[in-house]
This record gives structure tokens, sequence and C-alpha cells, in this order.
């Protein structure tokens, strides 16, 4: 186990802010906690909500200083960056139609960013964001959490590995069922208002986190998409539901299906790779089990520090075999990668060879691909090109 | 359980002849366990082979009297047609390529048929042999078996009495592993000629099981598809991997991937549906299981004839819960739905409303589906209609 | 697969005939679909029921020749055994207390005997029914069927082989719930009513199941045992729950726990087995599976006929992997095997070595567990020896 | 979701010190990420390891400031107690045998203290301990982790409201195959002393969890158990492998089955509850799952914080349903519910109603349920009673 219960001394740990995540927010509380399981980060910042009052009620129920407690993301940027022991990071986790603004302040003023996905709401603001990235020194993560998960890791390290042979066939779905009617959460709320979330539904929510996966396990490029999207509930302005095929560079082929109406699947993220020599399947509801199937030989089950499982899986896990890690500990590793990279940026080293985090270029991925099956099925699920 | 061990007696059972199904070949083992497995059918002729003197052997090895056994279906037919005792029913379970010329034989001398899937390997055929079963007077009962199953009974049952709302997704997959290499051997060999197959590969073999069971439990209309076909094995001639999207008439979408390059998977067809009050998941390899999900409630599991399960599986069980039924029973099933339709023609009544079997027009369906697969493909994976 | 669609040609099939299987009995049609499946045996004669009345209906509903119902199977047996034709083979499937004076009769006629579990309602007269088999020329196979399964035969092959070391642990275990409470049906009537089924309630009714499955699987032999059985339903005079810790010869030790008031336990038969090498895991209710843990390797999942599974469960084995065999075709094994030993003795010569079904000895070793439990119990669980 | 990622102030949080959980340890790593998740401690001191050296070097690597590092559990109960901002509580996680010791010293003091499992190594100790925590006026917190799951709430919940009826069978089994072969290993070394772990090997390290978890959600106390320990590997002098059958008050009899030579099982703990109304089974190695099957009806599958779950489940859980939560947060919740025992001690409060933690008496119950193994097994697997 790497990533055991040693913490950084109180003196070393990074110095986090946070832009959202005030008290009703879900994603806001999983990266604090995040942030805090391997012991690398302390929050002492925030701009949590887009009113003063909820904000410093947020911010004093998280125990920040008062002086520490924003009602607005470029104030924060501005004073932080100027004292003497400001923030070195901050996490991003408003709606998607904020995060270019706000991680354009920080990143110019050399903070850290830590970003929630989709990378943004808009094509346009995610190619903005890559530049506001390339041109400023500081790191940006993307948490696509999922990419955190041992068995996840352990996929990948195979497939490099040659351990498939060439990829044939991806198979990735991501199927839930929250919004099988209509919901009068703020949840949905904003999840289902382009303004907010962008063209997609579904597809930004939920489809950018099934395709960022296969593609990061699999290592494949993505040539071409053809989607069919819906909106089953009456009324509803984006996706619901989308059906994609997948042409992959160098022959691989695939299948995505996303669905936010898809009654009994709660959280039902799913990958399946197979190559000319085997196959592995991967489900994130049970995500400690990997099954890999050489052909023609028994199935095999790889569990997480079991054995079987390789140096990829033991390097982000935290306790044996049978003791099951989860949800939060896989968006702990990005922190926890993220944390390994920053600390090299601070000892003016390169980044450790083996710390894996998502970049700006893997979220512009992702906004290309929501709008990719947009422009798609506005055009009878044709054909088109990432742009 | 009301299939259970009780025979007719033995004057009574449907004389049953055969052609193919030699020494050699899978399927014809199959449909004799299943046409015995409830007693309804005494095998008497067979035309087993293509030479006569396979044909005698598989024939003498079977118990059948040296009289009845051909070496060609023509003569069988006609011969039969005439005898006293002769055949009521004949099983065809060749390759695809000569369903229809046998089944021609048979239906035009008012012998049932009791046909292997696809329907033909060719859509001109398959509407050709629309039209022998319409002027005929015998019954023509296509053994797309998994529609026996007791489990798609109950799904079926449910779905049609309403209990899942509105249909609006479909997701059925059909992948297998046997096919990931090149492979010497007659079942291999056939299933990858398209003279003798059909134009389709995988999208005939299997896709169609798949397919028809999808139609089967939800009772919705294809209205369009879109399909992408490959051949990854070098040198194949047909698809073994085909990605389809599927629109149904009433707005329902869905997703039907087939493989047989997809290491790990045996025989995993598995069907899930997606209504708006709830959701079904199958997988035929555990198949006395059937997952319920109302929306907003505990998922459930049905077992055949365990709580839950009602009438429509019940008639088709022949154990009790918790003592597994399988493949055969499952196609006995077929079998014993065309007992009880012949039975019922034997008496010069209409076929009990209960029964249920694959028809003709199903079959034609089948066809179609291949038919537009490859059509579709050609085309970039436009959408088709069945045509 | 061995086991096809082959059948024996019609005049060398098995005439066996039938002691209990009236029309509302349970296992006696499981026993006639077995006899039917692999096509070894035709069912010629029967004594039904215990009434003349009701054995002629059943009778004749199995299509059996008027002259050839009995109402009595003294009758039966001194009748058929003078015919020229008359049976060679009877299948007795009678309430427990009716199979040793059913069975002595025939075999003392040189009748083959396969005879439903448990062997005896006594123990005094399991040890007589040891006799009359040693001093009959005929063959007796105890219906133990979980031995039929193909996945089982493999368990026991590797066990046997070494593959799993010396043997430490044996957890075994077969819960059901089908008397939770009272029960007023036929089946739960007998099975439960001391007179009848023995002295043993669960014990006998499973229990044996469950050690003879343990036994076959191991090889090992019980030294002692300790039970602690309860009657949970009131009124209920025999066992519905038992706990017994096993002592085998050679240091293993083990757990049996059988029960029929557990809900949510249909048929839940499970055998676990732990080496020094490593660990294989099986439940009756998903039967095409075999768990192999070899140690500090990945599980492994061997399928039916898939890749690790080895002769032994292909020779009973029908049909490819992934196309699920149930309970009926465990079943049916035993007559296979049955048949071929039948047929050995036929042609006078031994049965074939790879030929395997439980035996009389199986039986007597059955009883003696029962009655062990029962005595242990009597005496607060202390430990017992067979005897 | 009630444990959201809301942290108390860092001036409110609970100053934290640790004794033993030195580098190489494994469960003081849990302890610290455990006491961190949901943000209620601050980890301030620690007498880490057994010689000063160690204790600093670790204490070090956890930013520990050198004036709160100590070489002895003594010293720093007694300069801890006087130091105006001193640990307000103490997390015990050293060997069994230190147990009794070290807590005593912070007892005394008025210092809460968290402690591992098993309570003692030996039952005097034991005891002994529950008199300082009587004499005490500082709470004690016994981390039998297992109860933190919210699955676990929900079953007991469940179980206390009647929803199963009267309990009749209670099967618990914790297997692992770590020690299959001599380990060796730290964890191994220490587990399999007498001297250091107590009397009783796997019952001790792991019979006590499966135990307390009974016990813990059905309510029922034990009333005598009969146990079969084994030593399986030559020269282990603790049981590796236990049998145990087990009485409670009320009529419910169980079956307990530990063990660490049994490969292919991880850390396999698993319970099963059958009453007369229904059943509820739940495994730890998959633990956001509760199977319900009530009597007659399907068996339903209740989810953390998905439909069917309810308040108990909810109070302990932190994302929504298909997030999995793991060990660590079933862990953290023994923590979050210390700490609301600390807080309300604190406020001079009662303890607040719905806050459940394993207490000293179920840490005596444990050492008894050892004791009273060891002492059935020395006597040929007698019954006895707790002492």
């Amino acid at each position: 186990m790497v990533i055991d219960g040693r913490s950084e001394s109180h003196d070393n740990r990074i110095r986090l802010g946070m832009v959202g995540g005030g008290n009703d927010a879900f994603i806001g509380g999983v990266h604090r906690i995040a942030s805090r399981l391997d012991d690398k980060f302390t929050l002492v910042a925030g701009a949590l909500s887009s009113t003063a009052e909820k904000s410093q009620a947020s911010g004093a129920a998280l125990g920040l200083a008062p002086d520490r407690i924003y009602d607005d993301f470029k104030k924060m940027a501005i004073r932080e960056a100027r004292l003497k022991n400001g923030i070195e990071a901050v996490a991003i986790v408003t709606p998607n139609h904020v995060h270019y603004a706000a991680a354009r302040e920080f990143l110019k003023r050399g903070i850290h960013v830590i970003c929630d996905k989709p990378l943004t709401s808009t094509l346009p603001d995610a190619k903005k964001l890559v530049k506001a990235v390339e041109s400023s020194n500081a790191l940006f993560i993307l948490t696509h959490n999922y990419t955190g998960y041992p068995m996840i890791r352990q996929a990948r390290d195979m497939i490099l590995g040659g351990e498939l042979g060439k990829i044939r066939v991806v198979q990735v779905e991501y199927p839930q069922d929250w919004l099988t009617t209509h919901q009068d959460i703020k949840q949905a709320e904003w999840r289902t208002d382009p303004e907010r979330s962008g063209a997609g539904g579904s597809t930004g929510d939920i489809g950018t986190h099934a395709f960022n996966l296969a593609s990061f396990v699999t290592g494949l490029e993505l040539e071409s998409l053809a989607a069919d999207l819906q909106a089953f509930v009456e009324g509803r302005r984006v996706d619901d539901n989308a059906h994609v095929m997948l042409r992959f560079r160098g022959g691989a082929r695939g299948m995505l299906w996303c669905s936010q109406v898809a009654p009994g699947n709660e959280n039902a993220l799913r990958l399946r790779v197979y190559g000319e020599k085997g196959g592995l399947e991967w489900a994130q509801e049970d995500p400690n089990y990997l099954w890999h199937s050489p052909f023609e030989q028994p199935k095999r089950l790889i569990t997480r520090q079991g054995a079987g499982a390789g140096e990829a899986a033991a390097r982000v896990s935290r306790i044996p075999p049978g003791h099951p890690e989860g949800y939060l500990e896989g968006f702990a590793t990005i922190y926890s990668e993220a944390a390994a990279a920053i600390m090299a940026a601070r000892r003016g080293e390169p980044c450790p060879e083996e710390v894996i985090y998502p970049t700006v270029y893997d979220g512009l991925k992702g906004v290309q691909f929501v709008d990719a099956c947009v422009r798609s099925s506005a055009r009878n699920a044709a054909w088109v090109k990432l742009s």
C-alpha cells in the first residue's frame, strides 16, 4: 500500500481554496473529503456560494476564518494571490458554465486549479481554458475521478502493456435512473438547464465520464462518432439518453450508452474492452473487481491488492484486499496525484513519471465529445469528428 | 408446474422427421433432446446428412428404421406424405441456405415444419418461404428458442401488461468469443461462409436471436436501424461484430450489440428494457432470474416459479424454484408449444390462445434485420428501414 | 460433448417400470424426464399410486398399456419378472418408508433398481437393503442427483487429482424456505411425518444430499459429528433446521447446515472446500460455474465445457458453454450412468471404469448420517460416530 | 446524507493522540484515515512505537510536533493530561496485550479512549478494563468497525423493528486466506503469538468481529456455544480455523465459522439472519447491498441511500446510491459516532440517542466469546456459557 495513513506534516499540507460547494451542493462535499482523505491538503479559503450571506454561512460551517471567506471568486483569486500564506490550489466545483471564468482568474495568478468535470459548458470556453492553462505556470487537474480507481489503473496498465493484444471492441455504458421523471431538486435543475450545464444533458454529465474512462483505459483516440440523443421526459431541454457508436483510430469500434432514465441503475458506469488476446470487464458499483478473460483460458477475478493485481493498482490503494475501497477513495486518488504534482512543482522538479491525472486536454476532448454528439444527433446520427 | 413429466400415450405422440442433424452437428442433437423432453414427439424418420452413407449411419445410430432413413429431403417428403403413419412434422436443422428448399417440400405436402433460425440465408428466400407457409395448411414453427425461457415469458407478460409503463429504451446484446481467432471446425466453417450462412455473420447467427428476443419481450416494432458491422478476423467474409442503433415505432430507442470476438463471453445474450415506470433485466446464462426495478422501489429478483412470477412463466416451467432449468428446457418449450398447436390441428381445433411460438413472420423480420444491417453498414451506417 | 442427442435404437432402450410417481407427485415426473432426456430408457410399466383407481388413471395418462399398470409393487415385480419383455429396471419414487420393501421385491427377481433418496426411513431398513443388494445380481442406483452435475464431477476430479492439496475445511449447506410456516400440501405432509420420512426431517430430506455431495466431491470419510437439530415450526415432529459439525478421517473439519425455514433460500445447496493449495466453491442454483482459488493466485471461474474444465465434466455435458444445463440434466446423468452400467450388465461385461453412480453404500451412509444427527442432538450435540 | 463534507471548525476538532500505529503497522493508518475522513479529529500527539527512535521517526512522518511524540504511553498520558491543549481522546492501536495497560492510563486521567479490537488478550484484563471504564468519567469506544456500515445499521433497524419476526437462525462467517501457509510478516507474527494476541487466533482476530456483528444486528444474547478449533498450519500455536455452534436466549440457533486458511477468501465476513417472517443477507466485501427476503415475496435488493433504505442507514452515509462507500467509510463512522459522543460530553450533555458505538461491554463479550471457544474446544466442543 503506497497511499497509507501517513500525512504530510501540517506545515507542508497544500493550502486549498474552494469555489462553489456551499451548503446544499453534493460534489463540493465530495471534493472536501477527497482532499482530506490522504491528508495532503488543508482547506483555508472559499467562495462557496453566489451570495455573500450564503458564502459566509457555508464557510463558517466549514471552519474557515471569516477573512478567508469570499463572495466572489475573482476577489478571492486577487487577495489569496497576495497573501503570504494564500492558497496554492483551488478546487472549482460550481455548475459547468462557471468553470472557465473561475479557472482563468486563478490560473493567471499562478494558483493551481483542480476543476470538476465537464471542463466547461461550451466548446469555445473549453478552448479558451486550454489557452489559459498553456499560458499559466500553474497546474490544471480535472477530476475525472473514475480514473482514480485502482482496478482502472490495473486495466489501463494491462492494456497498454499488451495483455489484450490489439483492441477491437470497446463497450462503455453509464446508466442512471434519477431523472426518470421530472425532478424538482437543485441537482437536477442546473444539470438540465443548457445555459448552465451545456448543450449536452446526460452526455455532458455522465457521457463525458464514460468517454474519458474508455479513452483512459484503452489509450485509443476517437476518430468519429454517430449519436442518437433523446430527451424522453416531457419538457426536458437536454438529452437524458444517448446511444453513440464509436470509431477509434486503428480500427477499434465501440458503443457508448448513457442514460438518466433507466430505472434500476443507480450509477452503473461499466467498461468492457475486448482485444485479440483477451477481454476485461469492470463495473463502477463493484470497483474492487476486475475480470480478465484471456482467450481460451478461464475468466480470472483480479482484486484490488489481491493476487494478480500489479504495481499500478497498488500505488493508489490504501488497504488490503477484501477491505473494499469506494468512490471517495478513487476521488481522493485524483487529489493525491494532484498533490504529488503540486509538491514537485513546489520543489521545482518535474512531476514524477508515475503520477497520472486528467488534464485540460482530456477535458477539452470531453467537451468536444458532447459537441460532436449534439452535432451528430442534429444530423440524424451522421458520423462526425471531434472538432 | 404445467409441463410436468406426464407424457402423451405412445400412440398419440407426434411422429417427427428430421432434415440435417447428422453425427457431427450440434443443433440437431439439441432439437432431438428438446423434442423428447416433454414426450410429445417420437422421431421416426430422417434425411440427416447430405450423403446416403452418412445419412444411414446417423439414422442407424438414432435407432431409425432403415426404410425411414433418406438421403434426400425431397424423397423423404414425398414418401412420408404417402405412408399411413408417415411423419406429421419435420424438424429442419440444416445450414441456413437449405431451409427454404427443404421447408417447401414438406409444407406443400401438409407436413408441419419446425425450422431452425435464421429463417433463410437470403431475403428473397425468406419471402418465398412466407408464401409457401401461407399457401399450406401445415404449421410453421421457427425455433427462436430463447423465447421459450420462463422468465422471458414473464418479462413479456409484465411489459405487455403495462408494468413498465411506456417503453423508452431497449438494450440487447449477444456477445460470444468462439470466433476470436480463425477456427477450423465445421460449426465455424459454414457459419462464416456467406453462401451457406447468408450475408450476415454474427448478425445472422446471433443478432437475429437478439433482435427477435427484444421484439418478443417488448412487443415493439422496429422502424429503422443504423448498423456498423465489422469483420475483425483477417480473411473473414462475414461480420463478426455488429453495433446497431434501433428506433422503434412509438419513440423507443435501443442498441443491439452482437459479437463473436469478445473474449470471456460464452453465450452472453442479455436483454434490458426500461420504461416510464420501471426496468427489467435478464441474462441468458442465468436464465432463472429476472430483475425487476420499479422506479423508486428496491430492485426485486423474480425467480422461475418463485414468489413474484406469474402464470405466463409457470405455464412453461417444469420444476420448482431453485431447481434450475436451462437451455434445453427453454428449447423444449418451443417443441411443446409446437406440439400443442399440432395437436389442436389434429383435432381440427384452433390453436389455444395461450400457446406462443415464433412464426414465419418473425423469421422474415429476422432476415430483414440482417439485410437491413448489411445495407446500412454498406452505406456508412445510414438509417435504413426493414424491407 | 459426450452425452449428445444420439439415442439408442428403440429396441435397445432399457425397459423401465416405476413405483410411485402418480399424478400429484413431484419427484416422479422428474425421474421420468431424467430417464427420457438421453433416450436410454422407455417407461413401460408402473405401480404409480397406492390405490388401483389412481394407479390406472396415472398410468393411462402416461400412456402405459393397461395390463402394465399395477396397483401393487409386489404384483408388478412378480409379473414383470415373468414377462418376455418385462421391465429390466424399476424406478422407486415413493415416500421413504416404502423404499426398502419395494426395492427388495425387484432385487430378488433380478430387476435393477433406481431408487430415490434417502435410501430408507430407518437404519435397520437401510442395512437390510444393503443385504438385499448384496444377495442380488441386479444393480442398485441411488439418485443422489446432485452428483450428476458436470461441475461437481469437475470438482471431484480436481480434488482427487490433488489440485487442492490436503483438504482441511469442508463447508456445505442446504437451506430452503418452503417450510418456514406450516404447509398443508402433500409434499410437506409426508416429509414432516417421521413414520414415512424417517426420524430426520430436513436432515433426511436435504441434509443427506449435502452430506453425500461433500463426501462425493472430497472423497473424505466422516469420522464423527456433533449435531444440534431444531423444529422451529410449532407442532412439527421432525427437524426443520440442523447445525452439524463434522470431523473427517485424516483431520479435515467441516460444517453442515441444512434448513427448511430460511426465507430467501429456494434450494440453495452450496459446497465449499479448502485445502492446503487452494479452494473450490460451487452453488447448485448456478450449477454451470465452479470457482477455483489456487492459493496466492486470482480466483478462476471454470465453466461447464469452457476453458479450464476437463474430461470428467465433459463426459456428462450435453451442450456448449454458455448454454446452461440445469437440474434435469444433472438428474438425467444419473440415469445415463445407470444405463451404461445396465447395458454393460446386459452384455455380461463389467461396468466401464469411468461410470459413476451413487450406490446402496452411499445410501446407507446417508441414513447413518441422519441417525447420527438424531442421536447426537438427543445427547446435547455430543460427538457420535456413524453406526 | 447526514455525514457530509462539512467539517467542524478547526478550533473545535477533537485533539487526538495515538498509541501504536508506527510506520509499518496496518491498522494505525486505517485509524488515522478514519479519524480524518469526516473531519472531526486532529491528530496532535503519539506514542507510536515501542522504541524512542522509531516513535520519533513515525511521529515526524505524521507531522507531529517533536514534543508531542512520546516513546511511552504512560508518559504521554501524564503529560498530555496536564497540557492546556492536550489530547482529549486517544486511539489505541497496539497489539492486543497492550490494550488494557494503555487504556487504563488515559481513562484514569479523563482522556477518552478509542481502542482497537479485541478488547484485550486475556479475560482478566478485559474485566479490569471494564472496571477502569466504569470508574472513569471518560468515554470508551471499541472499533468494531463493521458495525459502522450503513447496511448493517439498516439490517439492525429492520430486525429490531420486527420486520423479520422472531429470529430463528443466525449464520455468520468470516473466512480469510492469508494464513494458509506460514507467513513471515509482522502482521502475522503477533497475531499468531498467544502472548500478544491472546489464546484465540482466528477467533480473537476475526471471530470476535463476526460474533459482535451477529449480536449487534440481531440484538440477541448468546446463551452458550460449542466450538471446534483447529490450528491447521504446522507449528501454529493458536487456532486458524474455528467451527462454532451458537444457542441464543429465546431459542434462536446459529453457526459461526471463522478461518484464516480458506483460499479464495480475502476478508469474507458475511451475515445471514432468518426469522419467522423473512431473511436478511449481507457481505462485507460488497457492503452497499442488503438482501431482504420477506417470506413468500421476491427477494429485494436494498442499497445504501437507495429506495428501501431508511434513516438508520442514511444517518451514516456520505454519498448517493451507486457511489460505493467502503471499509474506510464504515470505520470513519465509528470515529464520527465517537466524536458525537465526545462533543456531547464536552458540552456536558448526554450522548444523543441515535449515536451508536461499540462499548467496553461489547468488548468484554468478545473476549468472553474467545475464552468460551477455547474452553469448549479443550473439552471436545462441549457446550459452555460465557463467563
